[in-house]
């Protein structure tokens, strides 16, 4: 069953002021659609960045993978490396992760848009063609993030403003309230760590037993983080990429009474050696959209139950069609131990690409689609409305520190360790 | 897709005598089959080892296995390892590798045998489930052996006796003849080193550029083997298992011109970490049937990928199911940059459970099976003669050492390093 089209659609979607290392989310996130059509016209959807480099890497490979058996995902690996170019920015992340593989990126939506399709010729949901799923709903966390009450010049979100432990409390009481999420994550190397320290505590004051999760993501050098981590033992469940690279991982992983883990050191292949050598990092987050698809996350979770590795999941801004794939991975990975990270509660329900229905939130988990395939459609219509906003927006690439400078802090300089 | 029935049948297969590094082949190779029913009657088969204690834990696994779904491996390695016991023994390798893990052992037929009905059901060869071949044909290597002329009291076998290079040279230009391969292995750890050594040399000057192995079993000493991998510098493509232990092979490692690789120090997947922490192997000799199937075969191929090892497939004496799996198996994993072993020159063409027709050897390759699942069919008739040889020959396990020592020296003593 060959590939017959494959069609990218950028699509934007309204994304609330939310800060982090590097700056502040802008008002809209980025994203493309990719739908592959096999020659009996079933089609399987994929999801990835969508930054403008990205995207040209994408059509790239696209015409490259004409003619492709769905089923033969070395073949598509394979077009897609002969196509890349030298792999440089386009990473979607705001030069937060830059480390990651370039080919690996690009295979990703298609590989998942042809599991897609190959569940759907053989009527069995994604999880099926990773091993079955190991539960029937996937858990999440809770993300809360400190932000500003609107963008500037614009209005004010539903969320309000969070930039201190009573607001982020409140932020996470909602969100737990709205979504019963069992675990709690804050994205954190926005304000000094003592303050950082100070809202994960009074959260850990108000939801006793719940695990917890900071995400500095690098922004502090090896000595605060070593400081950071004793301040919070006993109350974080692991802690995320507290500081920059392998070598200072390492260094605060001996010191650091939790786990460390990450989403930044470690994420391509070649980098596992490197930090399983120095014993940096003992939490992957994994992420089907920087690891390569599905097929080769399954991969990572192998090389981390064979390392003694624990893993977890990261997320960026995301639209249905990954949330589905996010689920049908999670659900068919016995040694994923954490509850996963998503975005999703700061997306507008109604802006995504998918018809409503399938996917939903209960008591913090996302029960496993169950239809044929990732078991959601695209909602063409909506697909459109979201690429209008793509190409009204005006955003071709993720930008949170250039927004930040422009409204807020013209000297704002994120280079780490910023504390 | 649920499993219904699942039937195991232990057969016996004439063997030569082939001298190693503890004993001797029996004269009958011992294996089993296993037949995996489904619900609308698909049928699916696998091949594992044939020692009686393997066999035990194959069974209680059967009826642990009924009733799940034929896509869930993930449930049937829940189940197996649910049911096992010590996993002491059984290894089904002469007390060679003792160190594999018992779960995998016995989840691999299983996992086959439900890879061949999911290939059944969707109409797709069991290569497309793992990825997709990415060679139409399997390379594989001549596999040398010391041998007798005939088992003690029985008739000489048609290959005559070995126990010098040129009775070595003559095997290999029969066997290079017959099949084609375009790679030599030696099975060493029988003659002194430096007659192994001999023979290696005599081996590189009839087959000139041809990959020559050399496959001791570990059973030579640190300084033995840092020895003669200086004398064999630049003849050995890699040499296999010089010494035990990851210790020992690390030290080999250190001195040694030429790659070693290993089937006997890394045979599970928490003996990865230990090894790749002190450099001990660079290339790994996967092997399904106690890596814990095809999948998980993969799973290890995605480590050697990410860490810098290279892949090579080690082989057992083995029946056509397995052939079969192999080769797919070889065909979707695009690091395996060797040609894989095969015991199946030394099998007598008749000797097997397959119909006869879909695997065969052209220029030293098998092409891969295209058909649905596996590819292979099982000749009932064939399984019920072998079966009976099973009951009639009364070997019940592996059992190298006790034969060397019954037929020709009570005092011999295989605990290495032997030089």
């Amino acid at each position: 069953m060959r590939i017959d089209e494959v069609h990218i659609t950028p699509v934007a979607f309204r994304d609330p002021p939310l800060l982090n290392a590097v700056g502040v989310h802008e008002p809209f996130a980025l994203r493309s659609v990719v739908e592959v059509v096999a020659e009996d016209g079933t089609y399987g959807l994929g999801e990835s960045y969508g930054d403008a480099r990205h995207l040209a890497r994408l059509r790239v490979a696209a015409e490259a993978l004409r003619g492709v058996d769905v089923w033969h995902v070395h073949e598509l690996a394979r077009r897609v490396r002969g196509g890349l170019d030298d792999g440089v920015g386009g990473h979607g992340m705001g030069g937060m992760v830059t480390g990651s593989s370039g080919a690996d990126r690009v295979l990703s939506p298609f590989e998942v848009a042809c599991l897609d399709i190959q569940g759907k010729l053989v009527g069995r949901p994604v999880s099926d063609l990773l091993g079955g799923a190991v539960r029937d709903r996937v858990e999440y966390s809770a993300y809360l993030f400190y932000k500003w009450a609107g963008h500037p010049g614009g209005e004010p979100d539903g969320w309000g403003e969070a930039l201190g432990p009573d607001e982020l409390v409140a932020q996470a009481r909602r969100m737990v309230g709205e979504f019963g999420f069992r675990a709690i994550k804050l994205k954190g190397g926005v304000m000094p760590p003592e303050e950082e320290v100070a809202a994960v505590r009074a959260l850990a004051g108000e939801f006793p037993g719940v695990p917890l999760r900071l995400d500095p993501n690098a922004a502090w050098g090896v000595g605060t983080a070593v400081r950071v981590a004793g301040e919070l033992a006993g109350v974080l469940e692991y802690l995320e990429d507290p500081t920059s690279g392998v070598a200072g991982m390492a260094r605060v992983a001996r010191e650091a009474p939790m786990p460390l883990a990450t989403n930044m050191c470690v994420v391509a292949f070649d980098q596992l050696r490197p930090a399983v050598e120095v014993d940096a990092v003992q939490v992957i987050l994994s992420d089907h959209h920087f690891w390569g698809g599905l097929g080769r996350s399954r991969v990572l979770a192998g090389v981390c139950e064979a390392f003694g590795l624990s893993l977890s999941m990261h997320s960026n801004s995301h639209l249905g069609v990954s949330l589905a794939a996010m689920t049908h991975l999670a659900s068919a990975t016995p040694n994923l131990s954490y509850a996963c990270d998503t975005h999703w509660p700061w997306k507008a329900v109604e802006d995504d690409v998918v018809v409503p229905g399938v996917l939903r939130f209960e008591g913090g988990a996302v029960p496993v689609p169950t239809g044929p395939g990732l078991g959601v459609e695209l909602d063409r219509d909506a697909l459109a409305r979201l690429h209008e906003r793509y190409v009204a927006c005006g955003l071709r690439e993720r930008d949170d520190t250039g927004y930040y400078r422009r409204v807020c802090d013209a000297g704002f300089d994120p280079v780490p360790p910023r504390w």
